[in-house]
């Protein structure tokens, strides 16, 4: 797909999904509804192959190779929740890959990545560049490079995730006044805010940052793709994208009523309060939806609010911290 | 209902709880497969309404009340995970709920019923029989008791869990070997099994109890209800009973296959997995089949089974504590 992706080529991932992706479904609790004075409705990718959303955009990109370029095998770099999900979707379909992981990431996604049969490349997140040893793996070895979050077959994969939402809450009664997703590079609520768009046209929707990494929040206020300060850090591992993605931004650009920015705080009240109310793993970045509406950064007295919790996978010692701190 | 439940009792308690209870997914996970050499397939009923599959005997017992019962109120006795299904089901079908529940149940448990709005009646469990205060509650005050499982109502509701698993496998091109599930009074089970046996009738069906507290394991070994020593404990608080109900044994004597035991590591362990592996917050009670499967106290090797994970109401500290030992 040399064009961005269209509402169309979701409904084509969701065929090509069937089957293969779980249908998370799309949780509610009384006590959480009181809590917030609204109705919120919450969709827990925590639950998706993998630990999260991320096995749809992979299994989607993927599934279009044809036989000669799966044989070859495919290449990624990710923080850890895109490598698991490419090496699942790689190994379901029966090609080799290789993921580009910093060192430092959460030693469950390492574990897990290796545990699907990826071959694992660390490298420096301070130093040296993931795109640039990406890029070059695949260049040396003929693989073809399953990018994060600027990919139309990517962030039709990750869509799957809205036209959900929209078909849920409508069996549950529900008008979506909005819907928030956290977001890193943009993947998953482009996506999800193009197939909402085209199913519940009147919710808006919102994108989730951590402090820190505002980017998106930041470029669609000013209009124009604005950059984290690369001296930032955040326990919000998932979402430490440098900078909005091209393809992903013009969306979102369009389809996005803004953005909202938690502390970590925050998130791990939001972490606390799955654990109690929604009994799923959610992990820090996956929590800053759910951390904005929690902590009012969204009033959401009565209103119902769809948000998604986009991946679980947080190590033992960061999660007993969490639940200490609650 | 004067008689025992059928299988038709099953359908009709799906009926009534089409769109107020959850239809719970069935997980898979390629790493737990892999962990055991089988197909693994997870029902998390943890993350069913309240937070536990009681919830759907408990609406389907109340909503068969007439307005004037309803009115006057329903009373129950549980160490918690009844309580909450009650609790919650009562608030939404328009009835008071009075809730028995032992001093030493988890706080999460005490603190959730009664924000569903229900009024707690502390007992201790050593001195004090839970059964002589619901009934003695319902006499004086002319409401209606919610059993928590030898109720033809409770199991048929309980046993809508059995009704999806057959479905859910069959979407995922499965061929249940096995089922196996969490038995404390055994409504669960007996409502599971007898829905499995018309809908996979070649599959064997096991209860799966927790060391000190296998009544049930014995009871259909020696072909008649066997007691537990009063002197036992567990931190399943879930599965806590004496000995099998008096329905739900006529009903598991000729379905299930057998019974199962776990030690207390075992169930940790089980709960650990569930955190790593399915991204879903398991209490002791709710994991003891996966803890069978896991523990290999049943061989799934090469073997297709469905485990129930029947609640999530384990208190921060208990759930700490596992994740530092595994």
């Amino acid at each position: 797909m040399e064009r961005p992706p269209e509402f169309a080529d979701i409904l084509d991932a969701a065929a090509h999904l069937e089957g293969k992706a779980v249908r998370t479904p799309l949780l509610e609790s009384m006590l959480l509804n009181e809590a917030v004075g609204g109705r919120i409705l919450v969709k827990p990718e925590a639950l998706q192959h993998t630990g999260s959303f991320k096995f749809r955009g992979a299994y989607n990109r993927i599934s279009r190779l044809d036989a000669a370029a799966r044989a070859a095998g495919v290449v990624a770099y990710s923080s850890g929740n895109h490598a698991q999900g490419v090496a699942a979707a790689a190994r379901l379909l029966g090609a080799p890959a290789t993921i580009v992981m910093p060192a430092d990431a959460p030693a469950i996604k390492v574990a897990n990545t290796k545990a699907y049969g990826a071959q694992v490349v660390l490298y420096d997140r301070e130093t040296e560049s993931r795109e640039e040893i990406g890029h070059r793996i695949a260049a040396e070895t003929g693989t073809s490079l399953v990018k994060p979050y600027d990919d139309p077959y990517v962030i039709a994969g990750q869509g799957t995730v809205g036209l959900e939402i929209a078909a849920q809450a409508a069996d549950a009664g529900a008008e979506l006044d909005a819907v928030l997703s956290p977001c890193g590079g943009g993947g998953l609520i482009s996506g999800t805010s193009l197939a909402l768009k085209e199913r519940s046209p009147a919710t808006d929707i919102y994108a989730v940052e951590p402090e820190g990494f505002d980017d998106t929040t930041r470029s669609l206020a000013a209009g124009s793709r604005q950059s984290n300060d690369p001296a930032a850090r955040s326990f919000c591992d998932a979402l430490l994208a440098p900078t909005p993605g091209e393809i992903t931004f013009e969306i979102n650009r369009r389809t996005l009523a803004g953005g909202l920015v938690v502390s970590e705080a925050e998130v791990g009240r939001a972490m606390s309060a799955a654990f109690r109310f929604l009994k799923i793993v959610v992990e820090p970045g996956g929590a800053v939806a759910l951390a904005a509406v929690l902590s009012g950064k969204l009033d959401c007295r009565d209103r119902t609010v769809a948000v998604v919790c986009s991946g679980g996978h947080v190590d033992h010692e960061t999660y007993r911290r969490i639940l200490a701190a609650a």
